[in-house]
């Protein structure tokens, strides 16, 4: 059989292109896990092999890759990051009498997790980047947080409008954070946040896996109605397994641990990712107005890159051209438009120089018409 | 790269063994699927190739398979079966203005069901198998169901115990089973069902992935505080696409039709389940009582046979002898202990002779030194 294949430049927003080496791994070891007989596909999540070997290895090589404190539990859900818009307030807002929560209102992925929050208790939108359109994140010392809520909120990176947080919030309150889009993207202070909750399949595996990230106290909170599957409490008593959890992505995600360890861990892929879009926003801002990125520069996005073109027509262009040199996935998310290229940890330079070329080379092509 | 394998005689009651034939087939796409240059991994599915020949394709092959009326939709959710024993009374119970529902009690199983339903409304036994230390399932006609339950629960086949219903109950109220060991073994007429649901890693697909096979009139009558994503509404109006959905089990689920398809249906299915079933049982019966099931001849399971030896010894040194011979996971759930046998789909013929011919043997050994 000859597996030797051809590989697109992908751009994807999620679910993601993923490293190369994991994916060769994966598949030759498909019919045979670790000589069992079985593929990983055909394992039972309590055999001892399935516990020592993914479960309790891929919670290791995430410990030590984030620096993880003993006092946070970390899970591995069935389910993507959105499955923690109804988890998050069902399971802390009891903290406070009065079921109070504070968001930070950065954009799309944010009212998704304000609208679904709002069905279960009294949220209150601490910052609005609406009035700045949604182009830059508001200094803290303007954002009204209120004392006693259950948490604050935020989203480290909107995925679709490509904003990102240049800083970690400071506040009393436990601090809750989507980083389906950043997480593993860099080093992270995990002592600052009460959780960190992450859809699997940008930056860590395939789709239908949720990691969460929680402080011990935050465990136990849970408002009667929630179902038992959605408890954080069921969830950390049983390690992850009180039913059966979804394999494939848990093992995928263990072997994208272990490729980061051996490519020299967060530091060399913050370096890596910041070189990536680097280069990209440079290409733009260097454009002479012929690509468009509204951002502002300290709060660009590392990992998702919206950008515009003059007309909607040249943004079909240069989709069609992109596909035909092999550079695909660079649509904007609908709800938005435009193109956006995902630099994730698994999109190498190359594929990052490739594109560049070629934005480099349409614009050239096509400014003179206009 | 040498990719043939040893492959054992996998008995795993779930996730369990899967067609070799549609192992093969992912794995020689793994990472280009269709000729895309990007593995299914990673591949979007909000793109037409995911949306035509995944998501659609399934569908349409599942409803071939189980001949599916139209006035049902069928979902593909993330998470095991076990999800629905809170989203059954979840988006059910609101239909009996009291929150009436009626469940029957065959075993570990449905008894899960029934703790997680309490939670949210009055729910009544109207049959329960204890008092035949769940051996078989009574008639019909003892059993008391309440006239006015928003629906009639039963877990078609119970995994861990190995009894099996072998009939559908006859009510008035939307029957609502949980098919997760049986469906796909056999043909069903699902215009007798209100609601079917499987988890998929026994004769679907990989973990990860739940169907739901609901009549279209019990969508709509969720509790209030229902998580979105929990909403059977939510997943109907999506098609099953609201958040990222559990991709790769979806595919696999999709070569599991077609492979079903490819083999004849679920009538060669069935036929092939039945002859497997009845070889063991029948060493089983024949052993003198060496291997002991005490199930009700018409309501043994075709899925999965627990039985045990005459001594727990002697079902260690099975199991190691058993493993020995490259017949592996028979070692009973650890609610029960003994020794089982699941017999999905994927299991062969072949594989049932070899675990035959070996128990034929274990006990001539053995039976003459008790």
């Amino acid at each position: 059989m000859n597996h030797s294949t051809f590989r697109a430049h992908n751009f994807g927003a999620g679910p993601a292109a993923l490293p190369e080496a994991v994916l060769k791994k994966a598949q030759a070891e498909l019919l045979n896990w670790r000589s069992s007989g079985m593929s990983i596909l055909e394992v039972g999540h309590r055999s001892p092999e399935f516990i020592e070997h993914i479960a309790n290895h891929a919670e290791q090589s995430l410990r030590r890759l984030l620096d993880i404190p003993n006092n946070y539990e970390v899970l591995f859900l069935a389910g993507g990051g959105q499955s923690q818009f109804g988890m998050v307030p069902l399971n802390l807002l009891a903290r406070d009498p009065n079921k109070r929560a504070d968001y930070i209102n950065s954009g799309i992925w944010s009212e998704k997790a304000i609208l679904e929050a709002k069905r279960y208790g009294d949220i209150h939108i601490a910052c609005d980047c609406h009035p700045n359109q949604l182009t830059t994140i508001p200094k803290q010392s303007g954002w009204k947080i209120r004392k006693n809520s259950a948490y604050l909120h935020y989203t480290d990176n909107e995925t679709i409008g490509g904003l990102q947080f240049p800083f970690i919030p400071e506040t009393d309150l436990p601090l809750v954070s989507d980083m389906t889009s950043s997480l593993l993207s860099r080093p992270l202070t995990v002592s600052r946040f009460g959780i960190i909750y992450a859809g699997a399949q940008k930056n860590i595996s395939a789709a239908g896996l949720c990691i969460v990230i929680i402080r011990r106290d935050l465990v136990g909170h849970a408002l009667p109605f929630t179902p038992t599957l959605w408890n954080y409490q069921t969830q950390c008593d049983a390690k992850s397994l009180f039913n059966t959890p979804p394999i494939f992505p848990w093992y995928l995600a263990s072997l994208v641990f272990d490729w980061i360890h051996e490519q020299g861990g967060l530091t060399v892929m913050e370096k890596r990712n910041q070189e990536k879009a680097a280069r990209l926003y440079q290409v733009i801002d260097e454009s002479k107005g012929f690509y468009r990125n509204p951002i502002a520069a300290e709060a660009r996005s590392m990992m998702n890159i919206p950008f515009s073109l003059p007309t909607a027509a040249l943004e079909q262009d240069f989709l069609e051209a992109a596909k035909s040199q092999n550079l695909v996935n660079l649509k904007g998310h609908k709800l938005l438009g435009g193109i956006r290229a995902s630099l994730y940890n698994a999109v190498t330079l190359t594929s990052v120089e490739t594109l560049a070329n070629f934005m480099l080379e349409f614009a050239d092509t096509h400014q003179k018409h206009l």
